[in-house]
């Protein structure tokens, strides 16, 4: 494998778990007030985009990391909408 | 400019804004307590790959964007770590 390939696989691993420690902060304390819903819905778009771009040119790992991330920023929108009202 | 190509400035551009709403409300309220340290630190470690493998590989927008997010994230880990004690 040469050092662009693992660059790339470093890019895309490091990109699917961003949110995963933001999701579990968000989870444990149950608080999201300072998290911005603009955000949560600009991201939600922007994997939207990158996902339909990786389905068009079949790429694969662009597919699965856009995947991990759209899952994880749905999370964040849900976790966004309801702990708010508590 | 085809519908890939379209999509992929979408993308780009979507992708380099997602943090600007989180810096202006974490600018504007002072309070970072809801946002994980550790997305902020993957996300530096996902945009330096990434910023690396654009510089690497001559990809212009691939530069911009990640430079734009790289500032982001320096921004919102310097909140983090004043606000925090304020």
């Amino acid at each position: 494998m040469s050092f662009i390939e693992i660059l790339g696989f470093v890019g895309a691993f490091l990109s699917s778990v961003t949110f995963i420690p933001q999701v579990i902060h968000a989870w444990k304390t149950k608080s999201v007030g300072d998290l911005s819903l603009w955000m949560i819905i600009i991201l939600l778009g922007n994997v939207s985009t990158w996902l339909t771009y990786g389905i068009y040119l079949h790429l694969r790992p662009v597919i699965v990391a856009n995947s991990i991330i759209l899952a994880l920023a749905l999370l964040m929108l849900y976790f966004k909408l309801t702990f708010k009202k508590a």
